[in-house]
C-alpha cells in the first residue's frame, strides 16, 4: 500500500525525533520547499511534488515564501488535503472559512502555549507596574534611576487583575497572579464551566462594571472577525485613569490608535504588549512613551514550548491519520468534524 | 513636661499622616536640614538644634548630606540617643558594632519590603529565563526579534530555584515561583523552622549538591562582614554551565569579577541584576552582555512599599517611645535590646 503523503509547509526546529515516531510507519513526509507562492500553487497541481497530500504541517514561517493560508491558498490545494495541522494557539494565518467549504478540519496547538504566554503576560504586567523596563533604560543611559518615581509605581498584591477571555492562557495567568494574590475577575461571552470561584465572572451586561474595577486588563481572546478592534476607545475609556492594559494575544484586538491616545492623555498609566497590528512592524509612537514595555512577539519563544507545539501539531496528523481525526480542532470546525 | 526629641534624617514621603498619628503627643519631631557632615556633628553637641535627641528615624537619601552612619557619625550622637528606626530592610549603612558599643539599639523594616522586593526577583528571573530585556532592546533598535534566539530561552515550569538565604524575601520568593510551579531548594546557615514541605533544605554539608541543582540561583542574604563575596568564583563554577544568576540583595555579596568571567565564558546563561557594588555606578562591563537585565535598585520602589516602610520605621519609634523598645531589632542587637 501506498503511504499517504504529509506536506510539512516549515520545518521543524526542535521535534525531529518525536516526528520520526509519531509518523514512522504512516505517512510519507513530503518537505514544502517552494520559495514563492507561484511554484507552491503549480506544484500543489496534479504531477506536482505535492500531489495527493491528505494532510499538512504548518508552521507559521512558511508565511515567508508562500504567505499565510488565505482563501487563495486553500481553493489551490488538492481535493485530497482533509486535515491542516497548524503549530500555534492563534489560528488567524487560516481561512477557516474556505476550509469549512472544502471539508478541510484546521487543529491548533493549545494547552501547549498556555505556559509560556501566559508567563510573558506576567512579565510584562510586572513590568507595567513598576516601571521596570522604564527603569532597565535609564540605567543603560548612564541615569541610574533618575528617569523613574516610586510615586507612579505599586504593587501587584492586591490589584485587581481584569482577564478578557479565559481559555487556557487566560487562566493560566490567573494561577500565577492568583499567588500574589491578585483580586482575578474575567468577561467572556459565557461563563466558563468548571473555573474556580476565586475567578468572578462578569458577563456582557456587566462589562461596564467589569472595566471599572480593573487595575490591569488582559488580553487573552483569539483574533477573529468578531474581535477585531474589539478593544476600543469606549472599553478603554470605561478603565480607571492609571489602569494598565497588556496584550499577549493578537495587535489587532485593541483600537491602536485609541491606545496610544490614551498613553498620551495618561489614562493609561502604563501598557506592556507582546503583539502588534501590523508585526513585525510597529508604530513608532509606541517608542515614545516611557511607559511602555515592547517586546517582539516572543510570548511562545522558548525551545521548551516551542517543541510542545512541534509535538502537538504532529500528535493531531497523527490521529487524523490514524483515527479520522485528531484533538484539537478549531471551535469554528467542531460541528464539521464531529460528522467525519 | 517637655516631650523627648526625636530627630528625623531624611523626610517621609507617603507617612505624614500616620506620623501624626503615631507620634502624637509622644515626641518633638527635630528635622535634620544639615548640608554637610560638619553642620550635623557641630549641631548634634550641646546648644547645637539636634542636642537632647533621643530617637532618630533614618532614610537613605540623608546620606547624600551627611554620609553613612559610620563609626564617625555614630561616636559624634549625643549621648541621649537610645533608638536608630533605619527605613529599609538592608541596613548596612549603619555601623551596628559602634551602635552596640554605645548602647544604641537599630531597627530596620523586615516584612514591609518583601514583597516588592521578592517581585524584582521574579521579574529578573523571568527575563533570564526568557530574554525579554534582550527581546525589548531588539524591538527598541528596529530590528524586531532579529537578536533573539528560542533555542536558549526557557519556560520556569519544572525548574529549579535555588534560594540564598530563606528570610522574608527569600520566602515571598519561594511562593510566587512555587505557582508555577518550579522546584524550590534553600540554603541558609540553618534550617527555617516552620519552612513548609516544598522548600527543601541544603545545609553546608551539601552546598555543592544544591548549587549544581540549580537552575537559578537567587540571592537573599543581607551584607554583612560575613557575607561580603558569599557569591565567589567557587560557588559561580559550582552551578550547572547556563544557570541564572539572579541579585535583588546587595551588590557586595557577589564577587562581581567572577560573574563578569562567567558571562564571557558562557558558563552564566544570563543575569538578573538590581544591586551592583558601587551604586549608583554600574560596571560598563555589564552593559555589553545581552543576556543581563539591568535595574538600577529598584527592589522596593513602589509607593505601596514606601508607604509600608515608613509606616514600619516610625511604629519602631512609637514603640520605643511608648513601651522602650520596638519589634525590629537588628539580629545583631537582639541581645542587647533583651537586656533593656
Amino acid at each position: 500500500m501506498i503511504p499517504p503523503r504529509v506536506l510539512f509547509c516549515g520545518d521543524l526546529v526542535w521535534a525531529h525525533e518525536e516526528a520520526k515516531q509519531l509518523l514512522h510507519g504512516l505517512a510519507e513526509v513530503v518537505r514544502m520547499d517552494s520559495l514563492d507562492r507561484a511554484d507552491f500553487f503549480a506544484n500543489l497541481k496534479p504531477g506536482g511534488k505535492y500531489e495527493r497530500i491528505v494532510a499538512i504541517y504548518r508552521a507559521n514561517e512558511s508565511a515567508e515564501h508562500v504567505g499565510i493560508f488565505d482563501r487563495a491558498l486553500i481553493d489551490a490545494l488538492p481535493p485530497t488535503v482533509r486535515w491542516i495541522a497548524h503549530n500555534g494557539a492563534g489560528y488567524d494565518p487560516i481561512d477557516v472559512k474556505a476550509c469549512k467549504e472544502k471539508g478541510i478540519i484546521v487543529s491548533n496547538t493549545p494547552i501547549a502555549v498556555d505556559d509560556a504566554t501566559a508567563t510573558t503576560a506576567l512579565y510584562l504586567m510586572i513590568s507595567a507596574f513598576r516601571h521596570f523596563s522604564k527603569g532597565e533604560r535609564s540605567l543603560r543611559t548612564a541615569r541610574w534611576k533618575s528617569d523613574v518615581s516610586s510615586s507612579l509605581t505599586h504593587d501587584l498584591t492586591g490589584k485587581t487583575l481584569a482577564i478578557l477571555g479565559l481559555g487556557g492562557i487566560g487562566f493560566r495567568l490567573a494561577e500565577l497572579a492568583r499567588a500574589f494574590p491578585m483580586r482575578i475577575i474575567y468577561h467572556s461571552r459565557k461563563e466558563v464551566l468548571g473555573a474556580p470561584d476565586w475567578c468572578e465572572y462578569f458577563g456582557q451586561e456587566r462589562l461596564g462594571e467589569f472595566l471599572g474595577l480593573a487595575d490591569v486588563l488582559s488580553v487573552h481572546v483569539p483574533l477573529r472577525p468578531d474581535t477585531e478592534g474589539l478593544v476600543s476607545e469606549e472599553m478603554i475609556r470605561k478603565l480607571k485613569r492609571g489602569a494598565i492594559l497588556v496584550n499577549t494575544a493578537r495587535g489587532k484586538i485593541i483600537d491602536e490608535a485609541a491606545l496610544i491616545k490614551a498613553l498620551e492623555d495618561g489614562h493609561l498609566g502604563a501598557v506592556g504588549l507582546d503583539v502588534y497590528p501590523d508585526e513585525p512592524a510597529v508604530n513608532p509612537r509606541l517608542l515614545d512613551f516611557p511607559n511602555a514595555t515592547l517586546l517582539p512577539h516572543m510570548g511562545t519563544e522558548t525551545c521548551d514550548t516551542q517543541r510542545k507545539m512541534e509535538v502537538r501539531a504532529l500528535t493531531n496528523i497523527r490521529d487524523y491519520l490514524v483515527k479520522g481525526k485528531g484533538n484539537d480542532v478549531v471551535p469554528e470546525l467542531k460541528d464539521l468534524c464531529a460528522k467525519l
